[in-house]
């Protein structure tokens, strides 16, 4: 889970985390509704476990999305909605953008 | 290696990542200029591959690094100038953080 402020709350690791670091074209050409459509489209996935995103002033995004396992990711890098904005991404939202995959093995956060 | 407002470019995985997930609390109190300094630190370790970074409006910041290999990542959190760093952060800078550390293990970019 996560919230607009917050930082996603997410069980003991292993899990799988995507680490999506893009820089935008210029102007919205429908990008917000997509992005807010994504997030949720994404959020109702099987292994979805949770999600945390920044753009700085800059333009540079990260979007960490966190997923129980592989088959998790596989299964919503192949939906349908979640295919068509990808050839948007590429065509006209992204001037550029790398995708990590990798397992968290270790998480630890702020001393209470 | 990074750029301001591009995006690391690193060997092929394997390779290791640090997910640093924070909101800031209120002012500066000197983070600006501690943010710098570990930066550059960071980029001299032995075993640093790249960093990306991005806060968004909202103060939720994201900062990725990534790293050869998990003896890299446990000698740069020893250095004696980040672990005063991180107790600057747990004491004034950060009001919440989550810290992942995680294999990468595939990765891919746009398409040319």
């Amino acid at each position: 889970m996560s919230h607009p402020t917050g930082i996603a709350r997410l069980p003991s690791p292993p899990y799988y985390a995507v680490i999506f670091t893009s820089r935008r074209t210029d102007g919205d050409h429908g990008y917000g509704a997509m992005a807010d459509k994504m997030a949720g489209l994404g959020s109702r996935c099987d292994g979805f476990l949770g999600l945390d995103s920044a753009r700085g002033a800059e333009g540079l995004g990260i979007t960490v999305s966190y997923w129980r396992d592989e088959a998790a990711i596989a299964a919503w890098k192949r939906d349908t909605e979640h295919q068509q904005a990808q050839r948007g991404g590429q065509q006209v939202w992204y001037a550029d953008y790398e995708v990590r995959i990798a397992k968290v093995e270790r998480a630890y956060g702020k001393p209470a």
